[in-house]
């Protein structure tokens, strides 16, 4: 096989399992379901093709080693099985494919590794059918809460029930524990759902962390009025002050290195042509790799809000609502994966932050973790027009090979 | 009777009026409604009582007249009988009731004027019902256009059936345009629907003219993007760049004198705390009394708003839905209304411009026009709370006695 062959083999794998989809656009592969099954079917004919001894474990996970007995430590690599509805082809599953066939190439290169690898195909990233996500690698940390199991989706189905349905014991998901000092590491690769690596002309680009993030709701009420009656002067318009807010949350990011903040959802009452708005309540999400900065920038932005609250006549409601602290990839995995790039693609080789959470987050609870990005086609993501060309898969396939070689 | 009992016999008649309403919270009168054929009776009641001669025309404008054969020239006053839902029990009604009231104290002191004095209650000035408004006086100006009687309310009936189930004869709305020669003049009196006359203390203003409106809808587009993948620079926020024109506008507003400009209502897609939004689209509404002035803010907004897109790299779709020119009283009728004030109520005169339109707008196009304000309690109107204090309405009767003794 040619190089430019491996990322063409990688994108037949992944159609066939596009099409473990339910019927509509894209992908739409929620777990615990027929499609979910299906997709198990191709990735264990994919892993059993790449020599792999594959099983299911209790939390959904399919697992395929190469490599050691049981007990003999091993490196993880891998990724999840699930979309977003109507969802891409690339998105999680990828990271499934893409580490199976850089251990095909390996054995394809004749060169045996002396520890164990397992690639490993969580059953939920996404959290789009429960109101919960990253069961899989939370088990393997231990970081799993039981609880979990009562969620239940829109059809009232508990998340307990589903797995039991699905032919998993979900009681014995604390047996799945894994001890660390039995575990080398774990290294996912991911689209980047984003911008950065194709406007820079890249195929790979290495990641150093993933940003934590907060999430605040603000209210913003002030009277509303008659938009005829009421003289400028005497007005406490609620969207006059949460536009200011937007501005001054841009502001603050662009003049930020290393932090984004974004005001993603906003709602007007009353919300008419000839009405001054009376109340507005808005979302605000920070997200930066340094959790200090991001805290912050929350600070500061809640600082504003009353500024201009008082300013305006307005009164505040501020609350943060959800906080996630970052994860930092460890240094050596960055320093390997780095050389890797340059030694099997031959690029130059960019680091960049994750904004997105992935299954690196909760995997590093368990141990020293790695991420590798490649480049998506217009930075599009959770969409049918979702895309990773074939070349950049091929990097993908050679960086991986690359740094199982150096790791030895 | 004393001056005080005036606003009081003004409330007993107001409290019967917003008897005839819609069960639920505060008054509920739309046109061609049992409600409607209510507030008839009771209108015709107070009329009869202070001797006008009552007749219902063909628009549903029900007419007292007192003085003179039908064919001498008459000054008219009046207002609209119909609420919004679950508004007021003053908006509109009351300026039918208290120039009723202004004739009956004109006989208690024994003044008989020397021309005929008609007032009216329009059947439909809120629009509420119909996609349309403002028939009645539209009749008698002779600007009514007979395809709004295809219009169809939300149950489907049309305007013509309505008026028909309500026995009037739609085909003869034609006959009901009055000579100007006729005419002398037409009087209004409303609540302010504002904070001004509160704010200063003064329980009557005098109205110079009502604003000219125009709206414009506005649509920016940008590229929806996840909230953290995209950095700051590579980003075509729609929200922000709405932000920065909803601040633009509030600032021109605020620096030029006799301009009101709002931003009511923004809606933005996909709305969702972890997306950059991709398009927003919203309402901007302007008005001032003097129309270039308006036009003249419309196009530098307008302009603001290409200056906007094109340095955030967003699309701009504005397009003006709306326009209506100003309406202007006579300065005859302002001089007269001023100088009423200081002797019938012995107040400080204000004169103020209307931001509300009014049935006035529409008999402009007849004749020359005045208006009065009564101050309201907080500037609320359009809701159950709306309240005119009894005070404030015996000025107003006080005021439009003393401007009909004037007048002769």
């Amino acid at each position: 096989m040619t190089d430019t062959d491996w990322g063409e083999l990688a994108q037949h794998w992944l159609d066939r399992l596009a099409d473990c989809s339910v019927p509509g656009a894209g992908v739409t592969r929620l777990p615990f379901t027929p499609e979910h099954r299906r997709a198990l079917g191709v990735l264990t004919e994919l892993m059993e093709e790449a020599g792999l001894v594959v099983r299911l474990d209790a939390a959904g996970t399919l697992i395929g080693r190469l490599g050691g007995p049981e007990s003999a430590p091993a490196l993880l690599m891998g990724s999840h099985q699930d979309s977003v509805r109507e969802g891409g082809a690339y998105d999680g599953i990828m990271g499934v494919v893409l580490p199976v066939l850089a251990l095909m190439k390996l054995r394809h290169d004749e060169v045996t590794l002396p520890f164990a690898v397992e690639v490993l195909a969580f059953a939920d990233e996404e959290g789009v059918r429960f109101p919960s996500a990253l069961m899989g690698p939370r088990a393997l940390a231990g970081t799993f809460d039981m609880a979990t199991l009562d969620l239940h989706d829109s059809d009232g189905i508990t998340l307990r029930r589903a797995m039991e349905e699905f032919g998993l014991n979900p009681d014995s998901l604390p047996d799945l524990k894994r001890n660390p000092t039995q575990v080398l590491g774990w290294v996912e690769i991911h689209l980047e759902q984003g911008p950065v690596l194709e406007s820079a002309g890249l195929n790979i680009g290495i990641v150093t962390g993933i940003c934590g993030i907060e999430r605040h709701m603000v209210t913003l009420t002030g009277k509303a009025a008659h938009a005829g009656t009421v003289p400028m002067h005497l007005r406490n318009d609620a969207l006059a002050g949460a536009a200011e807010l937007t501005l001054a949350t841009e502001t603050l990011a662009h003049e930020t290195d290393g932090l984004l903040a974004t005001v993603g959802a906003l709602h007007v009452r009353p919300g008419v042509v000839n009405a001054v708005p009376g109340e507005v309540s808005l979302t605000l999400e920070i997200r930066a790799l340094n959790d200090a900065l991001r805290e912050c920038a929350g600070a500061a932005i809640t600082h504003t809000a009353r500024d201009i609250a008082t300013r305006r006549g307005l009164s505040l409601d501020i609350a943060r609502t959800y906080a996630q602290g970052a994860t930092t990839c460890s240094s050596k995995s960055i320093e390997h994966l780095c050389k890797a790039v340059a030694t099997g693609s031959r690029s130059e080789v960019r680091r960049l932050v994750s904004g997105a959470t992935h299954d690196t987050s909760a995997m590093a609870e368990l141990c020293s973790v790695g991420m590798v990005f490649t480049a998506c086609r217009d930075g599009i993501s959770h969409h049918p027009s979702e895309l990773v060309s074939e070349k950049a898969m091929t990097a993908g396939i050679q960086t991986l090979e690359q740094y199982l070689i150096q790791l030895q």
